[in-house]
C-alpha cells in the first residue's frame, strides 16, 4: 500500500481500488501531461450536485436564488483550499520543479483543484455513493458555518429588496466611464434611485463589481438615514 | 395512477413512488408558490454531473476546456427545450392563467426548466442511479450529434491558437466605445495583432460579445489570406 493510499484511508475514509486514479488526482498540470485537470472537471460537477442536494434538504424555505448563492459561497476556491490544507493535500501534491520552488503547493488554486480532482477520482473509483460520502465529510464544517440566506445576498439584490419593501422603484445603473484594455479595465458606475433623487458612485475592474460597489454605497447612505 | 405518472412511465421510463414530486416538477412558478424552481436547481446540478461523466468517458483526449465547452453546448436552454418538446413536457406543464394565455408552455425557458425539474424529482424519488438513467436517456441524441472539440471553440480561442501555431504574439482587445445604460448597453471593441499590424472591429451588447465578433472578423481576414 502506497503512502497516498494510506493518506486517503486516513483523511478521506476511502480505500482506492485503483490507486493510479488517486495519483492522477494529486498531480498538478505543472508536473505531467497526465495531470488532474480532467478529474477536477468531474469532481467539480460532483461537488456541485452534492452541495445542491444538501442545501435542498437543509433549507426547505430557500428559493432557487438563495440556493444558488449558498452553493457559490460554499464551493468557492478559498473554502476548498482551506479544506485541502486541513486534510494535508499540500503534502501529497506532485508539482513541476518550477511550481514547487515558488511554493505552488500552498497556492489556493492548486489546493482547491486537487480537492475537486480527488472527489472526481473517488466517483470514478467507487461510484456516486462513495463520492457523496466523501463530499459530505469534506463540507460538513463549512456547511455548518454557512450564514443564513439573507446574509448571502449581494448589494444589488439587497438594495432592490430594500427599495421594493418601501414601495420605491428599481435603481438604475449607468456606466459613466470605462478605461484600460483587456485584462486591466476600470469601470465607474453610478446608481440612481427615485427616492430623493439620490446618486451613488462605484468603481471596479468589472462592470459588475462597480455596480455592486455603487449599490453598497447607496445602501449605506439609505440605512444611515433609517436610524 | 394519474395521467402524469403514466406519462412519466412512457416518456421517462420511470415510475414515481411519490407522484407529488412529479406534480411539483411540472408546476411553473406562474401557477403556484409550490413550483418547480427548487427542483430545477437540483436537476440542473444532476444534469451537469452526468453530462460531465459521459463526456469524461467519451472524450479521453479532451482537456478540461474542451470538456467545459462540450458540456455548455449540450446543456444549453435550446437543447433542453427541444428535449422537453420531444417528450411532451409542454402538454404536462401547469401554468398560471396569464402565462397560459400567452403561450408560456411553448417558451424555451419554461420547457428547459421543467426538464431539469423532472430530473431533480427523479433524483429525490429514486436516487442517483435512477437519475443517471434518465439523464442518459434524455441526452443520448444530442450527445451523439455533438461536434468534435475543435469546432466548439469560440472565436477568441481559435484566433489565439491560429496565431500561436504560427509563432505570433497574443491578440490585444481594446474597448473603444461603451454607451447605453444597464440592460441596453453597446460595446465596440478593436482587436489588434502583431502580424502585419492588422486591426479588426467588433460590436455587441456585451464586452465579451464584441470581443468575439472582433476575433471572428480577424480570423476571416487571416484565413482568407491563407488560401
Amino acid at each position: 500500500m502506497t503512502d497516498r493510499v494510506r493518506w486517503a484511508e486516513r483523511e478521506l475514509a476511502y480505500e482506492f481500488s485503483n490507486p493510479r486514479l488517486l495519483d492522477q488526482a494529486l498531480t498538478h498540470r505543472s508536473a505531467s501531461s497526465e495531470n488532474n485537470e480532467r478529474l477536477e472537471f468531474l469532481g467539480d460537477a460532483m461537488l456541485g450536485l452534492i452541495v445542491a442536494k444538501a442545501l435542498y434538504e437543509l433549507r426547505p424555505e430557500a428559493n432557487e436564488g438563495d440556493l444558488s448563492r449558498a452553493r457559490a459561497a460554499l464551493v468557492k476556491k478559498g473554502t476548498l483550499a482551506e479544506i485541502g490544507r486541513q486534510i494535508g493535500v499540500d503534502k501529497q501534491l506532485t508539482l513541476g520543479t518550477g511550481e514547487l520552488r515558488t511554493g505552488g503547493a500552498q497556492r489556493s488554486s492548486a489546493l482547491a483543484d486537487a480537492v475537486e480532482a480527488v472527489i472526481g477520482a473517488v466517483v470514478l473509483d467507487g461510484g456516486y455513493q462513495a463520492g457523496e460520502l466523501l463530499v459530505r465529510r469534506l463540507i460538513a464544517e463549512p456547511l455548518d458555518a454557512l450564514p443564513p440566506s439573507d446574509e448571502l445576498k449581494d448589494a444589488k439584490t439587497r438594495l432592490q429588496e430594500w427599495l421594493q419593501a418601501r414601495g420605491h422603484g428599481l435603481p438604475e445603473y449607468n456606466v459613466d466611464d470605462v478605461s484600460g484594455s483587456d485584462h486591466n479595465q476600470y469601470f465607474a458606475v453610478s446608481c440612481r434611485i427615485d427616492a430623493d433623487e439620490r446618486v451613488s458612485i462605484g468603481q471596479g475592474s468589472s462592470r459588475r463589481g462597480a455596480e455592486q460597489a455603487a449599490a453598497e454605497a447607496m445602501l449605506i447612505e439609505l440605512q444611515s438615514g433609517d436610524q
